[in-house]
């Protein structure tokens, strides 16, 4: 093999939907029939890791996810693949002194740091690392929120992973796409102090995939268009505000109630779409009954295509979050990875029924805790050898 | 105790809807959201017997519910006394020859010939039943109609086990209530081989009272009202065609997505309300798989507030939906109550996955076959000795 081998590499991080996106309008450009926001979380804990090489000397474009080669001849992949070149050959257009990476193959390389097993959402970081780190190689001038049109392409939540903080998907209303792209609503420096705690929930059977789920819920839930064309529209203003203003109960509510009617419009779908389980139900009483206890929003739950459970709470109260999660789940996987948690005591507030606290224990396999974090950071490692393969 | 003891005695129906009630305008006079529909079922299988009895010599009104004394002094059954002596009075005013009872105390004793346990909606037919068997006793001339006027004031669903058959309940628009009334949409005899089961599934924790649930949602869900304007008056119309058709791929589908979008604002309420759980789920998902492969609505599935799966489907597929069960749930109680369903041997449709089956035996703990009924029926029989009291 000769020829130059060009490489460049990023993290990007996963994000949780506070306001959900659920439905296309366009099943083939990615545009949603509602705007949404999300919380960007610690690359710590959740991340993708990806380097793009580009060589002359390359004979096909190639990726590999978590150390298994997989087929570039998705729609999805090749549509950021058609627009990151396009983007690069107008830079090499007007210099030619610019090597023509857009004419070269591309070599992927993309590891995750948490298990695919556990049911997160990887989809998001990966396209989000994926257009992250070609645009690096490329190095494309273009600014997140351009790059996040290519991204939805490839996952339409990936958009908001190109940004840290707290992130919003406009829905935009072009026929093309060109408006549709995430925008920074807040950094992580403006509202820190915000935590997650991820509950892992074992599916008991194979779940609707959310590419098929939504487009059944647009099609056959009579409730789903009120939900997108009247209320996400307000709640969308609402909770920007709140984020802007750091102010957690207005956000947890909202947060709340829109994971709520998300999984009532599937249920609302024909077939029905059951995600949450029996399981995640607990924990949705639990986290009421905490919240109703102390008459204010302690933590907030939110639940993806998915029974895994996600609480968002402020790190003042981390001992009374923690300190019941310690109490009903303290043996699962997890608690070890944060050494600053092992002095939070297991407590339960008086008034919490601890008779379910063992049906949540049976389902709950792994517990990640987490919190607000940046967008993706540009490094030098590399994925890749001398050779443009996977080291 | 001297005094002659007046009594009437009559059964009346459990009904399960169709097309559900949820949420009052008036929670004083149980004035509904919206209108409703129901299908009556036999009173071999499910019915409240009830003898109302009357003397001069009863010193306070009394009732006894399966054996045991209970109050007299709620609001609904009060009213519901208030009504029905103030309907008798008018005939005594009429007619000197009459004896006052509408003056006199009354003594009521009920019994259902099913176990409360199961969870199964008694109310209705125990209000049905109350209201039936005093207006006997008052030899009242009022239509069913009327007197579901009544009933819906004791519980809300009462009002459509005044009648057998299929039943509308109309919710009426006079703030009086005066036009809240159930009607007959079609008899038992017009459509005869609508055939249930009723499959008995236990719930891990107390449920929120249906009283409590419906306001929560009309008080916090941003669809409710959405449903309860736009979308149920359409689905009323198409069900109450559906059923004069006798169309059951039609009735069946609108019973399965009325389900579903029930459950689904039990949901989007604040905090959210959740009365399946993962074995009603797997209920669901079983019904929809069969009706898939056979193509066609071959059983419809509907619940109420709380786990329990009640199944419709018409005689003549009797075979395909018993076969199925008897192979899910060969072992639970209620098959040997019906010696008829001996011959039909378990039968699993290719198609279906049998994964689930051990988790829905779990989760079942009855079965309760049976199918449309009529309405309450007067008897002879009494529940009342010669001296007004329980025999």
């Amino acid at each position: 093999m000769t020829g130059k081998v060009y490489s460049a590499s990023t993290t990007a991080p996963v994000n949780i939907a506070t306001l959900k996106y659920w439905g296309k309008r366009d099943t083939k450009l990615n545009l949603p029939t509602n705007s949404s926001i999300s919380v960007t979380l610690s690359q710590d804990d959740l991340r993708t890791f990806t380097t793009a090489s580009a060589s002359e000397s390359f004979e096909s474009d190639r990726l590999w996810l978590n150390g298994k080669e997989e087929s570039v001849q998705g729609n999805r992949i090749q549509a950021c693949f058609t627009e990151l070149r396009a983007m690069r050959k107008v830079l090499e257009d007007t210099n030619p002194e610019l090597p023509v990476l857009s004419r070269y193959h591309l070599h992927i390389v993309s590891e995750n740091n948490f298990p695919t097993a556990a049911g997160l959402a990887s989809s998001a970081a990966g396209f989000a690392a994926l257009v992250r780190a070609i645009a690096n190689l490329f190095e494309l001038p273009h600014s997140p929120e351009e790059l996040s049109r290519i991204a939805r392409q490839g996952s339409g939540s990936a958009c908001r992973s190109l940004f840290g903080g707290y992130v919003a998907w406009e829905m935009g209303h072009e026929a093309d796409g060109s408006d549709s792209r995430a925008v920074q609503i807040a950094t992580q420096e403006m509202w820190p102090d915000m935590k997650g705690a991820i509950l892992v929930i074992s599916a008991s059977k194979k779940e609707t995939s959310s590419t098929v789920g939504m487009q059944t819920t647009v099609n056959t839930s009579s409730l789903f268009k009120y939900r997108a064309e009247v209320v996400v529209p307000q709640r969308f203003k609402e909770m920007s505000a709140a984020i802007l203003a750091k102010d957690f109960e207005t956000f947890g509510k909202l947060t709340m109630i829109d994971s709520n009617q998300f999984h009532a419009v599937c249920m609302d779908s024909s077939p029905p779409i059951f995600y949450m389980n029996d399981t995640s139900r607990l924990v949705v009483g639990l986290i009421e009954t905490v919240n109703k206890i102390y008459g204010r929003v302690v933590a907030a739950y939110t639940f993806d295509a998915g029974p895994n459970a996600v609480l968002y709470y402020l790190e003042k109260d981390g001992p009374i979050v923690l300190g019941l999660l310690k109490a009903v789940i303290p043996e699962v996987d997890g608690w070890d990875k944060k050494p600053s948690t092992a002095s939070i005591a297991a407590t339960v507030p008086e008034g919490v029924d601890q008779r379910n606290f063992a049906s949540i224990r049976d389902g709950v396999s792994r517990i990640i805790l987490t919190g607000v974090g940046p967008g993706p950071q540009t490094t030098d490692d590399s994925l890749i050898n001398g050779e443009g393969l996977p080291k």
